[in-house]
């Protein structure tokens, strides 16, 4: 059997290989969802290839572990965060025999806590979610995604950044009577959060309102938010849950069960548990997260490419890409392996992408044309959310999208020999496509879930941790010091020299 | 004098030699802005070649010609657009002696229809722009980076795709009465315009409300569009006028006069205008778009870098990234030079981001300790929209922001030895920060006139054409094919097979 090395210097070519036996037998499916990978640069023999990767890293084996409880995050020989990664345990609701018996027994609990918080929320029309990262990005995502589930009358916005215009702007906006806030933190001390904390407080105090009637908490036990004197109610997160990770604990739960209800919550967890089996598949042809991971490295390590972009043609995923930068490119944007070494080949890659249509008459001139190739993840739905379309021109709008998809995913695979040198289309852009049938709460549960599982297959292929953040703790440690600067206190000559541009 | 490859050999060692003396000698600075780049990976002997070169290109005489209505969309012996590009005429309103005066004059009828037009604008509550790429990106990042500035009681909505159930989502939560349609598209014919402009109609006419009252075109002369009979009124672009350039013209200023009035539109375009002379500066202390631009090229083609980072610290500019990454990558995501031929060197990087400190929480990660190295461009303003902050823990929410992205700027470029391999950050990762006093019309229409320049700058330099995008052709006429299938017609085997799949 030819290695990967080997492989790798003879690609599928895509311009001339391209046939529609290719791209009906190379896909996998399960839970409706199917990812079609014919428009990639691989051979069966390439997949084979991988796979058999994948079982000398015995990556399933890792997720199983990791889906049970045992330790992932960590670093031999190194300080480390040393702990489970837990976010499956946070879903695994709907079964006799959950993977993770007491981390499921706890996030149950904080469930049944929201079911019965749940009608102190007709009080209020909106929910201001107030956190940074993982307590703001994956939330987001799934809120906007599900716009056309959410319950009349209801609203979310977002706080995250400590740029004090966007508070500004946002509590403008609001009838603070009818306001709940929502803080966002498992350690309670993020200082974004904190900060905005402070003038959301304020806000409501100024106008006679105790605040403490208007903000729920979401930290992690015994930290500094943990205080039930000063928040309507408060909901749990533990340290083996993520930020990145964490939409479908708390973090995400509350929010979601105020503007869906407690039905579409569940639904969407649910799909989210089922992703999970999923990712325990030994069948290459169902196990969805394990082949698009294994894609993955062949394009990064294999094909060298530097980027990949995630372009689903859904409107109502626009903040999705966002999420899946920080999921991605925090989780394997590593330099070291999980025995401290660093490591001689390339890790995580970046991660950026925006909706189409709209990117076709964007950045796209550079992907088919341009002198960085650029792998595309195509996220595609066959049914509208709304069910509401007109026919212009002989088809739906819904049509017109699909084909444009699909187009797109030939034409960058494809290419096209001209004579004129500016309509030339050099082809062998890979791309796969997945494709659902409607997103709705089950389906944008199991979408998430097959990206948090493809991003740690991409870490257990590479054996890097992909649960810590050690590289976010630098710029914290520089930027206290600049904020003594702004204080009058401390020395930092290097913040001297920028202050003095102001 | 060494060669810039020679140079590159040892690129500055910021983790040595990052020094207060650097941070503040280099630096240019015009219109109150400064470009802070002493964290760039160059010396003064570099800049000086990096000048040299800049000379030898002439690319501030292309830089003239363009301003003054020379043919710069060309390609040498291939069949192509073949005309001037004119942007920077839209806003030459300021003088006695605009340096194109036709296409300015031509500009001025429209500002003065407009401004006739304004007082009608009253009866409406909203506007919705329909248009997609640059008839969307840019106005929306513009009317974004201005909320604080807008009209109150006035909102603007965009529709871009052709995504059915973002047309439903948004003119759902309308009162149709108090809705004017603004439908963009130079050539009259655009796919998804066309589209959502019938939707729109459909939407009006069914309540009984005539559309013509509701609908305002900005198309070109003689466009499928330009018809008086359909139209509450017609504004007009050209064909010197590129999407991703046509901010400035009717397609960014009817909707910009609507929400922030026209004083305020009058003092973005001066913004632009401004900034158009300074990119004509031969001073390399003055000349931000040209100095940022050389940078550019340092990084991609002598350090090898293949992305770029957009960090604005203001969530205001939060969809500026991605008006960028149609500016830059649909200009110069380009494999041949202006002779014909293709290049066999990297053009345009790829380019994308998000708000700072948000990113801080997301993809910095990757950032400080991935293996992939990128280079930022952080966008900076010392004081608030709104002038409204709250000090915690004894600073402002303004001051903990600019703390941070001294903090970040420092620590990429300074990195940070550890014994701890997971706490060591290798550093020398490149970046530079453009500081204004405050995001407001004139500073927004500078900094948008800033990026491009340094597009077109970057273009000049690689001796690319900037102004076409044949690059999107060949995804139009497949999309046809496969729209042909859905209704029954044609022969597409490729486009079959992935239709099956649905």
């Amino acid at each position: 059997m030819k290695t990967l090395n080997q492989l790798a210097k003879t690609p599928a070519d895509l311009t001339k290989n391209l046939t529609p036996d290719r791209l009906e037998k190379l896909k996998a499916e399960a839970l409706g969802m199917k990812l079609l990978y014919g428009t990639e640069r691989v051979t069966e023999e390439v997949m084979d290839a991988l796979w058999q990767m994948a079982q000398e890293k015995k990556v399933l084996h890792h997720m199983e572990k990791m889906q049970k409880g045992e330790i992932v995050n960590t670093i031999a020989g190194v300080p480390c965060e040393n702990r489970p990664a837990l976010h499956t345990a946070m879903r695994d609701l709907f079964s006799q025999a959950p993977r993770a018996a007491e981390a499921t027994q706890l996030a149950r609990q904080e469930i049944e806590k929201l079911k019965k918080f749940y009608p102190r929320f007709t009080h209020f029309t909106d929910l201001v979610q107030i956190g940074i990262g993982g307590s703001s990005l994956g939330p987001q995502a799934i809120c906007l995604g599900l716009e056309a589930f959410h319950k009349p009358g209801k609203r979310v916005h977002f706080i995250s950044n400590v740029d004090p215009d966007e508070t500004t702007k946002i509590f403008k906006a609001l009838d603070l009577k009818k306001t709940v806030v929502v803080v966002v933190s498992k350690s309670g001390s993020t200082l974004e959060t904190v900060t905005n904390e402070a003038r959301a407080r304020q806000l409501f105090e100024s106008v006679g309102l105790p605040s403490k009637d208007h903000v729920i908490a979401v930290t992690g036990k015994g930290s500094p938010m943990d205080d039930p004197q000063k928040y309507l109610s408060s909901f749990y997160i533990w340290d083996y849950i993520g930020g990145r990770y964490s939409v479908t604990s708390m973090v995400g739960a509350v929010m979601l069960a105020f503007v869906l209800g407690i039905d579409a919550l569940m639904e969407f967890l649910q799909g989210a548990h089922e992703m999970d089996t999923i990712a325990l598949s030994s069948d290459p042809a169902k196990n969805l997260p394990l082949i698009s991971a294994l894609l993955g490295v062949w394009n990064r390590n294999y094909l060298n490419l530097p980027t990949v972009a995630i372009i689903p043609y859904s409107q109502a995923l626009s903040r999705f890409p966002a999420h899946l930068q920080q999921l991605d490119m925090e989780s394997n944007g590593k330099r070291i392996d999980k025995s401290g070494k660093a490591v001689d080949f390339e890790t995580g890659p970046i991660i950026w992408g925006e909706p189409g249509t709209n990117g076709q008459h964007s950045f796209f001139q550079l992907i088919h044309q341009g002198t960085t190739v650029v792998p595309l993840e195509i996220v595609a739905f066959k049914e509208t959310q709304y069910g509401e379309d007109l026919e212009v021109q002989g088809t739906t709008s819904q049509e017109k999208l699909l084909a444009n998809l699909f187009a797109q995913s030939i034409a960058l695979a494809q290419g096209e020999k001209s004579d004129n040198p500016n309509k030339f289309f050099p082809g062998n852009r890979p791309n796969r496509i997945l494709l659902a049938r409607r997103l709705d709460p089950f389906t944008i549960g199991a979408l998430l879930a097959y990206y948090e599982h493809k991003v740690v297959f991409q870490g257990f292929l590479w054996n890097i941790n992909s649960f810590d953040q050690e590289g976010v703790q630098l710029g914290k440690t520089l930027a206290s010091k600049i904020i003594n600067l702004f204080k009058k206190q401390g020395n930092f000559p290097l913040g001297e020299a920028y202050l003095k541009q102001l």
